[in-house]
């Protein structure tokens, strides 16, 4: 390293730290000036000297938060200052979508939610979502040019597909590069879609009942059964993006053969549509309201739940995570369905996994949508807009009056 | 930040890339410099000023690697200097012990393997451990001041310990904690203690048949029955320490009670004592040779390799690795095994599980002490023994003349 190099290299230094502190924010909204410094691994000089330029030019600001210690002291917090940008978490999901904005101090600020009606292709569906998306900022005082990211939980297994904020493709995208490609021309900010399952792993560990947990399944038991998978802080997709796919995961030994390639898979056994054709029923109200008192139903959904737990058993084998949290319509039924779960779950996994916490999903039915938005919080570098300062440039400050 | 900060800063940057380049060499062994500069992720000017000063205080060498373009010409390649230090993997295994000794450019200096004979008691077998290492240490010209690490394979589940070089407990310590004391103690180097089947996956990802892999399951058949697993280059070992536990993943919905507290493990059907038992012979080397024509042993080989097949459909399915490698006895019968656990596999497991490859595992016998060796690599940072010159200090060299 020459001479020459020292300010070019210090000032990346001064970037690299800043950028984690900026993502330790975005990425768990409002924290102490000591969870920043335990998180970002900064010492307490440099961390200071960071956080007085990002404080002096309102990148970051203060809070008062509510007193979390026994004298009762309010102690101060930090967040990213709202005006740095705007980010939108957009589930598309069967039949209907959900969207949230919300600005990068993790404050929502608008929520929507509606049915397809007579949307049916993907492109249809697409130009509603982005008439949902104007029309919740126009009728929030939103301003979309300072949208800053996109994240959209979609349908069925994949790969995580993001778009910079100019679109994808020069040729004719389809699936989930559609869906990046036409949202990054439509708002000019970068998106990323990935399984809605798997991003409600994300919403959970961000907003809900395994808030911080660096270690996460979370299985969903719906029309479809699903999971998504936290290691270490980070999802886990898999090479061919498929990784926790719950609902295929083989469970019975002469099964009926699965529309996934496979055979015996638990979707057959523990979703909503299993347990109507199981019970004979049309309607899930129907089911559920039968399901209250004992019965056939109830027996159907302990079948469903000593299936389920055997294959979270095998799940847990495989990657030992330290919670496990329910979500889906077989989930609301709480405990006929998770009773035999943690039953068939203790009889068939090792004595070691009977650490394993279980727990409920709370973000349920805005996982994917506040996933999607913890995907674009977690993927979009603040600093790109707000560099610091270099040699000879004060860098650019956030005005100071930044209304809600 | 201060401007008194930024000489220590920027050393620290400094620091940090270095840093970052001997970590892409301890793990890799030996690269070319663009290698390098893709695994580190820094720019040209930085990796050639860094390597630049690490060359010429000899604790990075040159070597000339083996023609690998078309036009035949040799190119250069970088390795740390053998003399910056001496790693030992160790495999503590069922009945015997193995060990390696390398240098820093993951050259094996020595082997051993020796079984332990009447030393039963942990401390016993630690004492022979200790002894054959000095033995083999002594006849190869290993100076084992220089140890700069240890990495060891034990058997069972559990997490990973580390021990620094002074010894680990004030409490009487016990099983893993007990060989990473003991050893630390003994050789004045740090010790990590780890699953020998889950360092077999480390062995084959740096040496063996998926060199260089970020995703792979290593899938061992043997007397037990256990898997590691790679993702994102990393190993994932779980909140409880036992992720991978192959061995005990439920595969038969009626089988029987196991020791480890489930029910229908795949250890149960697709092991060593497994076979034996249901073949009625009392020894591998009978059973072996009666698998080589058609038969019930032939029989009972591909029920196991059915049992494991669907075990690793469900493992795939919930990690959804690249690669999976079989080793252990029963990959060892070749493809009796392989074929139908590969049908099993494609049968029980999604279409997208396709992409996965097989293999065979290459390591082996040697795989738990190569492993070891790895981890060591991997553990230890060379770069506190050789820190970069600071302000007004030159940095130690290494002493040219580096004998192999």
């Amino acid at each position: 390293m020459t001479a020459e190099d020292a300010p070019t290299a210090l000032h990346r230094l001064r970037q690299d730290n800043a950028e984690r502190v900026l993502g330790c924010l975005r990425e768990r909204g409002e924290l102490s000036r000591a969870e920043v410094a335990e998180r970002s691994g900064l010492s307490r000089t440099t961390l200071s000297a960071i956080l007085g330029d990002l404080l002096r030019r309102g990148v970051v600001v203060e809070t008062e938060r509510a007193p979390s210690n026994r004298r009762g002291r309010p102690t101060s917090g930090l967040v990213l200052n709202p005006a740095t940008g705007q980010y939108l978490g957009l589930e598309l999901g069967r039949n209907r979508l959900r969207l949230v904005l919300a600005d990068a101090a993790h404050r929502v600020r608008a929520r929507a939610d509606l049915p397809y009606g007579a949307a049916r292709s993907a492109a249809d569906r697409l130009a509603l979502a982005e008439r949902a998306v104007r029309e919740a900022a126009a009728g929030h005082g939103i301003s979309l040019d300072s949208l800053a990211g996109i994240g959209v939980g979609s349908t069925g297994p994949g790969e995580l597909v993001l778009a910079p904020a100019g679109g994808l493709a020069e040729h004719a995208p389809r699936g989930r590069e559609l869906v990046a490609d036409r949202l990054a021309r439509a708002f000019g900010a970068p998106v990323g879609v990935d399984n809605n399952t798997r991003l409600t792993a994300l919403a959970e560990a961000t907003w809900g009942a395994a808030t911080g947990a660096a270690d996460l399944l979370y299985a969903h038991f719906s029309h479809g059964v699903g999971g998504g998978l936290i290691i270490g802080g980070q999802l886990v997709r898999g090479t061919g993006g498929v990784a926790a796919e719950l609902g295929h995961l083989p469970v019975a030994e002469d099964g009926p053969d699965c529309w996934c390639g496979g055979r015996g898979c638990l979707e057959r056994y523990a979703s909503v549509p299993a347990l109507l054709r199981a019970t004979g029923h049309r309607r899930w109200s129907v089911l559920r309201a039968a399901a209250e008192r004992p019965g056939p139903e109830r027996e159907a959904i302990r079948a469903a739940g000593t299936r389920a737990g055997a294959a979270l058993a095998a799940l847990c084998t495989a990657v030992n995570p330290g919670r496990v949290l329910l979500g889906g319509e077989l989930a609301d039924l709480g405990e006929p369905f998770a009773e035999p779960l943690r039953t068939s779950f203790a009889e068939r996994g090792m004595r070691s996994l009977r650490g394993v916490g279980f727990g409920t999903a709370t973000t349920a039915p805005w996982g994917g949508a506040l996933g999607g938005l913890a995907l674009a919080l977690r993927e979009s570098p603040l600093l790109a807009r707000y560099p610091l300062p270099g040699p000879g440039d004060p860098g650019p400050s956030v005005p100071a009056a930044t209304g809600s």
